[in-house]
């Protein structure tokens, strides 16, 4: 396995790999928090789905985690990039035989953003880039993300902290690196990811904490009207943690109290 | 620019490469034959539309093509494969704010394949695995493939060549490293690649021999009965050049006389 610091040369692969060629692979993002990998069963269990889906062996969960986990510093917090490929094969769509999967680990120092990030919230935009329809490939993390690149190049305003993304039909889905979720009425929603989008790792920890505290959850369409009658609205990935939105494109949002609740929560590693 | 013979060692490429992290970037798949390549203003064109649409320069056409044949031998027929990356990049979707391009070249014997696929036909299948309608990437040939490498996972029969793939209403758009081309009463058809499919060079070249040729042309979407009921189909692409199908799935079809008209221009290279 290749790891390396960001600050280090970086690891070099080959340009024959399935990886580059196809995007014939995945990746997670992780925390890496004072020696531990805190959600990796989670991170695993997504990863392990993904190579179900797109025919690599899954690797074995812990193996894999005592790996990443063996490379990184024991202290201080920092973000673990994992991408595993397909491995090396010739020219040609057509899977080789055996699949030996190359796995690529990057080492990140943690963000710090701004505290207001938190307290006050993010202004976020709609994009014109469109989800294709796919249910083959959604709720994956993998390495086919052009439509991700093209939404977040459409803004450069330092500003705006994430944009929305919609599908085919006009749908919220998610943001261009996060996940939404809004309040109506003291009920936590989320849109459904059956048809495309990431199934983040932040998303779902939220969903079973809102669970674990008797907190109603609905899994719904969003289109963009309900968006602007919502209580609230936020995005999470596992990086970010939560943002509050505090304007969409031109509509100023509130902060419910549920959001105040779940920001806490967070904060006190609840979640 | 890195370049090798498939038998040489592979060069190596950072794995911080946006190529591999998200596939940003794009490939074409040439022909060099005694020292040129017989179709590269067209392959170009492709390549500088998919550079506008993916936020890539548009690289010099001349300097391009010159630097490809001076690292290519001048003797015998090869395969080239041509791959443009954004180039490195932190974590993140956001493109650099200058992209410095990556490009990747290989060389590979040109393939010998039965002369029965031409003078005969091939047996050709339907896949499962859907195309999603998607025109923001529609006809460019991008690196995010996994839709042609799960379609062409579904058989390992040595005896099909080729796997047809429709989109999400059922229309057949193309095969998994093919365009399609049918023919009704001496009319030549292949489908629309509006909303998705790679607009191969092949493609190109039989539509504008057939135009030169006074031969009816239309693109029009193709249901599978429209197919079925078809005088003759036939795959293309650049290095298989045109195979009739003689049989797709448990149907057999016929190789009309415009099809034998069409394989003795590829032959005499009129096309």
């Amino acid at each position: 396995m290749a790891m390396h610091d960001e600050t280090d040369t970086l690891p070099r692969l080959s340009a024959n790999d399935r990886g580059l060629a196809y995007g014939h692979g995945l990746f997670e993002t992780l925390e890496l928090r004072e020696g531990q990998l805190p959600h990796w069963p989670r991170h695993w269990r997504r990863l392990a789905e993904g190579c179900r889906r797109l025919g690599l062996p899954v690797p074995d969960r812990d193996a894999l985690g005592g790996a990443l986990l063996a490379e990184g510093p024991a202290s201080g917090r920092h973000v673990l990039k994992l991408i595993l490929t397909a491995g090396t094969g010739g020219r040609g769509y057509r899977p080789p035989p055996v699949i030996e999967p190359v796995r690529v680990v990057s080492r990140h120092p943690w963000p710090i953003y701004p505290e207001s990030h938190t307290e006050h919230g993010v202004i976020v935009r709609h994009c014109r880039t469109r989800l294709p329809v796919d249910p083959l490939l959604a709720g994956l993390k993998h390495l086919n993300r052009l439509h991700q690149v093209l939404a977040r190049a459409e803004w450069q305003d330092e500003g705006i902290a994430e944009g929305l993304m919609s599908d085919a039909d006009g749908q919220v889905i998610e943001g261009t690196m996060s996940n939404v979720f809004w309040i109506e009425d003291g009920t936590l929603l989320t849109p459904d990811l059956g048809r495309c989008g990431v199934a983040g790792i932040m998303r779902e920890r939220i969903l079973d904490w809102a669970s674990a505290t008797g907190i109603e959850t609905l899994i719904e369409p969003l289109a963009p009207d309900r968006l602007r009658q919502a209580d609230g609205l936020f995005i999470c990935n596992s990086v970010i943690g939560l943002w509050p939105v505090r304007r969409l494109d031109n509509h100023e949002m509130r902060i419910p109290s549920l959001m105040r609740e779940l920001l806490q929560a967070v904060r006190e590693r609840a979640c």
